[in-house]
C-alpha cells in the first residue's frame, strides 16, 4: 500500500476510461507522448511519497502558530513545496512561451491526486497556487504578468483566493472590503478577509492575493464586486519583492483538520491602504472570479476523492491483516482466526469505500478532460458542448466526492474500529481533514441552489438536455452488453425520473422561488447518485469489454473489481433515489414549514 | 441555550411520553415524588452547567499525561467528580440500606443525560463507575462489597470495565489474559487489557477494575472466562486503601476525541501477579459481564443523544442569529439579509437534528423504564415482558442513536459552514467525539449479528413477537388519531416488511449461516428506523393530544414541534427503508461475493 493512488488506477482511468491519448492529435500536444504523461506522474508519485506523505501526521500535530506578524509552518513543508515546484508542477499546464510544458489539464489534475493522497494540506498551496495563477494569466495585463507571474510559476511566490469576511459568507455580495483609486491607476484596499487558506506563511518571497472588494461607489451586490491583485510584497520592475504591503495577518484560524494549511484573517489596509492591481474589468470581479472558483470546485472534488481513496487503501491494508473472530459459520472456539477481511461486513465497508473513492477519482478526471476540450478541442461545436457540459457538472463535481468521501473516510474508521479511532492510525485524521469538502468552495446547500436555480435553467435547459443526451448514449452502449443491460436500465428509470421532477420544480420557480428551491440539496443529491452511476456504468463498459480479452490473472482482477464495485453502486446505492424522488416530486414542504418557534 | 439539555425535554420524556409518575405507586418509590425527581433533574442540570461544561473545550486541548506511572487529568475533572459524587449521584439508584437514594432508573439516566450533553469525557468516569459497582453490588460476596463498594459510592473510587485486549478487539472469546488460583480463594491475574477507559488518572483513592479473564485450565472459547475484581490498590478491612496491586499503566492511547477520559493499556501480572477476587461464578464470567455491558450500551445510546442534542441545540442558537445572505425570492441585494434559520435548507438541517436527537433521547429513556419494569414491576409477567423487550432492543438502543447522532453532529457543523470547522465553537468536538460511539461498547456489525443471530432468533421468536405486538398497540392507538393515520399505517406496512424479511433470513441461518448473516448491520439499521418511527409515533401520539387541550402559547409551539419533527422522520427517513428491504428479501451478495484478489 502507497500513500498515495495505485498507478494501475491512472492507466485505466486515464487511457481505458478516458481516451487521454487522443490529445496527442491536438496541436497543442505534438511534442508530448504517452511515455511523458507517464513520467509526469511517476515524478508525481515519487515526490508526494519522498516530500508530503512523511509530514503528514507531524502537520496534523504541529499546526502553524502566529509568531512576529508571520505563520510559521513546520520545515517539512517548505522542502516539500521546493520540490513540487523544481519538477515544475506549478506551471506544467502553462504554453511554453509562458515558461510551462503544455501538459494536457487531465494528466495535471492526475498528477495533483498523489499529493492529496499523501498530504492533503501541504498540497492545499499549491493548489491554490496554480488556480490563482491562472487568474493573473487569464486577467492581467502584461506588466501585472511580466512582475508576478514567472515568481508563481517557479515557486518564489505563492497564491490565494481572498473571498469571504468575517460579517458573511457564502453571500458575496455582501462583502465590504473596498477599493479607492489611485491617480495611477493602481487602488488602495481597505477591509478584512477571513477564511483565506495559505493566506500567510514562511516558505515563500512573496504571497499573491486575488482579492474581492468593491469600488468606491459601485453598484450595490454581485454587480459591484472587482477583482484585485493584492501582494504582499511589492515588486520593483525585474519583479523581485521589495516593499511589505498594506496586508497583515490578523490571526490564524483553528480548525478540525488541513492543520498544516494555514486558514487565516487577513486585514488590508490599516496603515493607509494596500496595493491592489485590478484584473480584469471593474465590476465584473465575480464572474471573473469564477473562474478560480470552478477550479478551485473542481479541485475540492479530486481532493475529497484522494482522501477517501487513501482511506480507502489503508483499511483494506489493515483488513487483509488483522486476524478478528470468526466467522457466524464457525462453531469451534480453537478454530484459527480469520482476518478481517473475511467477514462480510467489512468487506461491504471497503466495497463501498472503493465505489466512492473510485467513482468520484473517475468523475473528476472526466471534467477535467471536458474543461481540456473546452480549451483545446479542435472543434468549436465541442468545445462549447464540453464548456456547458462541465457548467452543469461543477456542481456535481465539486459535491458528490466531497459528501460521499466522507462517508468513505467513516467506513474506514469503522473497519478498524477502536483503532481507527486512535491517531496511531491516519483514518481519523482522513475523517477530520475531509470534513471541510461540504463546505469549502461553496456549502453543500450553495451548490443544490447553483445546480437547481441556475445550471438546469440556463440557456434554456440546454444544459441540462445535454448532460441527458450524455448520459443516455452510456446507457445504450452499455445496452448491448448482456451482463450491463440491468444497470443500464435501472439509470435509465432514475434518469427518467429526475427528467420528470426537474420541470416541475423548474416551472414553480417562476411563481414561488423559496419552495421551489426548498429541497434543492436532496435535487443535488440524486443528481449526484445519478451521475455517479453513469460514471460506474462506464468504468463497468469498459472494464466487461477489457476482460473479455484479458489474459493477465491480475488485470482480469482488477476488471472484476471494477465490475464488483458498479454492482454495488447499481444494487445498493441508486436505488435509495426513489424515496428522494418521492419528495422532490411531491414539492414536500415539512422542513419548509417548520416555525421557529416551534424549535425549543 | 445550555450546555445541557432542555429541562422540558424532560418532562415530556419522563412525564407525557413515559409514565413516570406511575413509579410512585411502587413500594420502592412510596417516599419519593415527581418533586424529588425534578429536584434531582435540576441538581444535575446545575452541577453540569457549573462543574462539568466550563472545561469541555479545555479537556479537549489538554490531553491527560502519562507522568511516574500515572495519567495526570486537568484538574477541573477532578472537581466536577467530586462535585457529581457530592451530589450522591454514584449511588442515587442505589437502595437505602446500602447508602443509595432508590432512585428510580430513568430518572437516573435522565440526570446522567445532562452531564454527557455538557461534557461526555469527565463524564465518562462516573458512567463506568455506575456501571462497575453494579457488578460488584450484583456479583460480589458481602467480604467484597464491605472493602469496595461503599467508596464506589462516595468517590473515593472509581469502577472501569477491563475486556479488550490488544490481540483481540470484539471477539471475547479470544483473551488470553489468565488467572491462577492462590490457596485462600483470591487469585493472581497475567495479562494485558487494551483501550480501558478511565483506566488511570488521579483524582481518586483506587481503581476498582472489572477484568474478564481465563482460570488455568479452564475450557476454551467464551465459555472459558470469568470475571475479577481487580483493584488498583488493595484494601485493609475498613476499605482504606494500602498497598499498590500488579496493576500498571502501560501507557494511554491518544484518540480522535473523548480527551479527558483516559484510554488506557493496563500490564497485569508484571511483578508476580495482580491480585483478583473472583465475582460470581467461575467460567460464566462473560454472561455476568453481560450485565455491565448491556447497562453501557444503552449508556452508549443515551451518550449519542445527549451530544447529539447538545450539536442540535448549540446549531440553532447559531441559526437564530447569524444573518446570511437573501432567500432566493428577494432580488434587490440591498434588502436586509435574514438570519441563517430563515433558509429552508438550515431548517432542514435542524429539523433532521431535532428528530434524531429527540428520537434518540426517547428510545433511550424508553429503555431505561423498560429497565426499571424489569427491576421493579409489581407483576412477575410485566417485568418478564419489559426484561424480553429490552433484550431484544439493546442494540438497537446502542446503535440507532449512535450512526444517526453522527449524522445529526454533521449537519450541525453544516449549519455553521465554515464556522462550524474551526475550534471557535463546539461543534467540531462534538462530531469527533461522537465518532466514537458507532464503535465502543460493541462496533456496528456486532450490534447487527447480535439483534438478527440471536435477539431475534432467541426463545423461538418470543422476543420478535413481543417487539411487533408493542409496535402495532402504537400503532392500533395512532391510527384513530386523524392527523396520525398517515403515520401509522406507514410504520405499520414498513413493520409489515420487516415481518416478510425476518423469517427468511432466520431459516437461511439454519443452513448458510455466514451468508443469512452477511446484511445483518442492513437489518439492524432498517429495524432502527422502524424502533424510531414507533418512538416517533408515540411522541406525536402524546403532543397531539396535549396539543388539544393546551392553552399556553409556548406549549402548544413545543407539541407543534414535535409533530413537525414526527412528520419529518415519516416523511424523509422511513421511506428509505424501502430500498433496504429490496436487498434484504432478495439476501444480496455483492459484498459477500467480493474477492480479496479484486481489491487493488
Amino acid at each position: 500500500m502507497a500513500a498515495t493512488i495505485n498507478q494501475r488506477e491512472f492507466s485505466f482511468l486515464l487511457y481505458e476510461f478516458l481516451d487521454t491519448e487522443k490529445l496527442l492529435e491536438r496541436p497543442r500536444y505534438t511534442e508530448h507522448s504517452r511515455d511523458i504523461f507517464d513520467s509526469m506522474l511517476e515524478t508525481a508519485n515519487k515526490i508526494a511519497v519522498d516530500f508530503f506523505a512523511g509530514h503528514n501526521a507531524k502537520g496534523d500535530e504541529h499546526e502553524p502558530v502566529f509568531e512576529a506578524g508571520s505563520a510559521k509552518v513546520i520545515p517539512e513543508a517548505a522542502r516539500a513545496w521546493r520540490a513540487f515546484a523544481d519538477a515544475g508542477f506549478l506551471s506544467a499546464h502553462w504554453e511554453v512561451e509562458e515558461g510551462g510544458l503544455q501538459l494536457p489539464e487531465v494528466v495535471l489534475r492526475a498528477a495533483m491526486a498523489a499529493f492529496f493522497a499523501a498530504n492533503v494540506s501541504t498540497a492545499g498551496y499549491p493548489f491554490l497556487t496554480i488556480g490563482a495563477a491562472n487568474m493573473l494569466r487569464v486577467f492581467g495585463t502584461d506588466t501585472l504578468k511580466h512582475s508576478y507571474l514567472a515568481a508563481m510559476g517557479d515557486g518564489r511566490s505563492s497564491g490565494t483566493m481572498g473571498l469571504t469576511e468575517p460579517g458573511q459568507g457564502s453571500s458575496l455580495g455582501d462583502i465590504k472590503t473596498y477599493a479607492v483609486a489611485n491617480p495611477d491607476g493602481t487602488y488602495r484596499l481597505f477591509g478584512q478577509k477571513m477564511f483565506i487558506s495559505g493566506g500567510d506563511q514562511d516558505f515563500t518571497d512573496n504571497i499573491v492575493h486575488m482579492v474581492l472588494a468593491r469600488i468606491q461607489g459601485a453598484p450595490p451586490g454581485a454587480k459591484g464586486i472587482s477583482l484585485f491583485l493584492v501582494p504582499k510584497f511589492l515588486v520593483n520592475e525585474e519583479g523581485a519583492p521589495g516593499e511589505r504591503n498594506d496586508v497583515a495577518l490578523a490571526g490564524l484560524l483553528h480548525k478540525m483538520g488541513w492543520h498544516n494549511t494555514t486558514s487565516t484573517v487577513l486585514s488590508f489596509g490599516e496603515q493607509g491602504g494596500a496595493v491592489g492591481y485590478l484584473l480584469g474589468e471593474p465590476h465584473r470581479g465575480l464572474a471573473h472570479m469564477f473562474q478560480m472558483m470552478n477550479e478551485a470546485r473542481i479541485g475540492v472534488g479530486l481532493v475529497a476523492s484522494c482522501i477517501a481513496y487513501r482511506g480507502f487503501s489503508e483499511s483494506l491494508a489493515y483488513a487483509k491483516e488483522r486476524p478478528q473472530g470468526r466467522l457466524p459459520s464457525a462453531k469451534d472456539p480453537l478454530s484459527k482466526q480469520v482476518r478481517l477481511i473475511e467477514h462480510a461486513d467489512i468487506r461491504r465497508l471497503l466495497l463501498a469505500q472503493k465505489a466512492y473513492a473510485e467513482g468520484s477519482l473517475a468523475l473528476c478526471l472526466y471534467a477535467s478532460a471536458l474543461f481540456e476540450d473546452q480549451q483545446t478541442h479542435a472543434d468549436a461545436g465541442e468545445r462549447a458542448r464540453a464548456a456547458l457540459l462541465l457548467d452543469v457538472l461543477t456542481p456535481v463535481v465539486k459535491s458528490w466526492p466531497s459528501k460521499y468521501g466522507c462517508a468513505a473516510n467513516d467506513m474506514a474508521i469503522q473497519v478498524l474500529g477502536g483503532a481507527g479511532y486512535t491517531k496511531d492510525y491516519i483514518l481519523e485524521q482522513l475523517y477530520r481533514d475531509q470534513r471541510l469538502n461540504p463546505i469549502h468552495e461553496g456549502a453543500e446547500a450553495i451548490h443544490g441552489l447553483d445546480l437547481l436555480g441556475r445550471k438546469v435553467v440556463m440557456q434554456r435547459g440546454e444544459g441540462y438536455r445535454l448532460f441527458v443526451e450524455t448520459v443516455t448514449a452510456e446507457i445504450e452502449r452499455a445496452r448491448d452488453v448482456a451482463d450491463l443491460k440491468g444497470a443500464a436500465d435501472a439509470l435509465a428509470a432514475a434518469l427518467g425520473e429526475l427528467s420528470a421532477v426537474t420541470p416541475i420544480l423548474v416551472a414553480l420557480q417562476a411563481t414561488d422561488p423559496d419552495r421551489a428551491l426548498a429541497n434543492a440539496t436532496i435535487y443535488l443529491d440524486v443528481f449526484g447518485k445519478i451521475t455517479a452511476a453513469w460514471m460506474w456504468l462506464r468504468q463497468a463498459y469498459v472494464a466487461d469489454r477489457a476482460l473479455a480479452g484479458c489474459s493477465n490473472a491480475v488485470d482480469a482482477d482488477y476488471y472484476r473489481g471494477k465490475l464488483q464495485a458498479a454492482r454495488y453502486y447499481f444494487q445498493w446505492d441508486l436505488p435509495g433515489t426513489a424515496a428522494q424522488f418521492a419528495l422532490l416530486r411531491s414539492v414536500d414542504t415539512v422542513p419548509y414549514d417548520m416555525q421557529e418557534s416551534w424549535f425549543q
